[in-house]
């Protein structure tokens, strides 16, 4: 992705350090954090200086390799014990996201099939950058099939972060929406605020921003306002589980946005990839909802006057919060699923088909 | 209202002086606010140490009984100019609730028609809270009609501020609840935080929190999710101008709120005195929306550790907003409209009668 007109990843290696963009200082500070070594790795992971699943997985990947290259004796037995303990440090940063536990079996599996702690050094590395550029080869292509979705000219509503920075590169639901101005359409994108954890303001409108893509950032409960008035023609959003019915997960407030599409016949889409299709989950009843601290809605971060980052309190002292993190949008308010393999559409007879693409890689 | 045990108005006078709850510093601070002469009073108008179209009303009225007192000379004449001149002042603050006008011509007009100056002073006080009293007693009525409509442990959807602090006592869509709590029924309330100015998690949760009514600030994103939960038995809001097809403007989000409960089979009923009818407004497409300033989205007020209040940016520098304060829900998605003189539903059947009854007053 572009910032400050340069090109860069939210995930990378260089020697044996891990760098990545700080996002709990985002929107406010553009900072590169440096992991100077694999137990830093995990805890920016848990501190969530990276967040969004692909990610995370990315990082849990070069994290493995960055321990491997730690390592400073011969011996082979010794090593495949240092990793499997270097793996579980790692795994165990995060709960949720699958795409962290496959990345670093992804990385860890291939490289204990060595004979030798040099090699292993050397295809974990190479496993790690594989990983990555997988992972942002897949964001591109949904960019691809997604960009042949949006017409010059159109208004876009999306929600929450899936990005970039969700990702290792290009997003999810905003990869379409940059090849799209990469491929000079002209378009504007109502950024969803996305209370109470505001990734669409404080981390979407910063990515158009860097992008010099138009938007605006709304009020969640401006959507709905300005489907009504006519004034968008377009909606996508990204996913964090997809059922095998095509109900989708995803955050707070999407079965909203979909509901008041449908009403007022606008497209909405979703774009993930297929890796996000869960076979266990026959439908969205099956999906876990994550219930998050209420201090989310009662208490805020932004800059103040001195430009210092600050938390205070919007909320009485007396009164509580519920804050239910993800929601389940219905596979009828859903007009399609943009995937690297293309266009899931409509949902109901193609998803078997999609599923199999999947499982046939 | 009760605050913390005792009762309270939004806005009192007492010998010459009037009495303000400051919403300024809500909910962080409980402060009265003492407007030492009638140019005080204009100014906490303007500055929003009071809002609310109903509460604003009665501070204008009560504002001109204080210029009354502040006259120190027996000349009628002299007094009548005298009284325009406040008159202008106190209608120049803020530019749309009509109520203020109203309220301040009803004490304006009446108490010119005296001969002196004694009997003016005198009618000026009894006047403004005769109008108060009125007004009070309307938003009470609204809470026993609307408390016929709310059975024992139902889960209560509301949106916004339309509480006691947007009039002068019980509020319209809270006056409901607060009866229904009065007469011991078990009820929960789902307060919308209503972003972006957060009048839900600022002014209605802190109102519950007085009245020690079982509240939950929820993201707006949230309200679909409890719905489809099916943890939401009733929503109810205020309006801010209603058509004569039964179109309700109201502050930003009720429409997505309307849309997603008319989805889930929930009744949504609009709480509002016959005031609020614009017989000038044939659809909602006659009433004007405001679009306010972008800063409301892109900073935000709260408490620091210190408990110092506090305004931080919550956006990118780069990124801008749009804000429209009010949306319009079509009369489709309203079960019922609550009013002092009972229930009008079905909207279409019975606006014509009630709009009768309001002019028949």
């Amino acid at each position: 992705m572009l910032i400050n007109n340069q090109n860069y990843r939210t995930v990378w290696m260089q020697y044996n350090f891990v760098y990545l963009i700080n996002q709990q200082l985002l929107p406010h500070k553009f900072e590169i954090y440096k992991c100077k070594n694999y137990i830093e790795t995990a805890n920016a992971i848990k501190t969530m200086i990276v967040r969004g699943a692909p990610a995370i997985g990315a990082t849990g990947a070069f994290g493995i390799a960055q321990a491997a290259l730690e390592f400073k004796e011969d011996n082979f037995e010794d090593f495949k014990n240092y990793i499997e303990n270097a793996s579980g440090i790692l795994k165990s940063t995060r709960p949720t996201a699958n795409d962290l536990f496959y990345a670093i079996d992804f990385v860890k599996e291939k490289i204990l099939k060595n004979f030798n702690v040099n090699d292993a050094k050397k295809d974990a590395v190479k496993l790690a950058n594989e990983y990555a550029d997988w992972n942002a080869e897949l964001c591109r292509q949904i960019g691809e099939h997604g960009n042949n979705l949006i017409k010059n000219n159109q208004n876009i509503l999306t929600h929450c972060n899936a990005g970039a920075l969700a990702c290792v590169d290009f997003g999810t639901a905003l990869a379409p929406i940059r090849v799209a101005h990469y491929s000079k359409k002209s378009i504007f994108v109502y950024v969803d605020e996305t209370r109470p954890r505001n990734q669409g303001a404080s981390l979407t409108a910063w990515e158009l921003a860097q992008e010099k893509i138009s938007h605006a950032i709304i009020a969640d409960n401006a959507a709905g306002f300005f489907m009504k008035k006519g004034k968008i023609d377009f909606a996508i959003v990204g996913a964090d589980r997809i059922a095998m019915n095509g109900d989708v997960a995803n955050k707070i407030g999407t079965y909203e946005k979909a509901v008041l599409a449908k009403e007022n016949n606008i497209p909405f889409y979703v774009a993930a990839p297929l890796s996000t299709f869960d076979t266990k989950c026959k439908t969205g009843d099956d999906i876990p909802i994550e219930e998050r601290s209420e201090d989310e809605l009662l208490y805020i971060h932004g800059i103040d006057e001195d430009k210092k980052i600050k938390k205070i309190r919007i909320a009485p002292e007396q009164s509580s919060a519920k804050n239910p993190a993800f929601d389940v949008t219905p596979a009828k308010y859903i007009t399609g699923i943009i995937t690297e393999k293309g266009i899931l559409k409509p949902i109901k007879q193609e998803i078997e088909r999609f599923v199999n693409l999947k499982n046939a890689d």
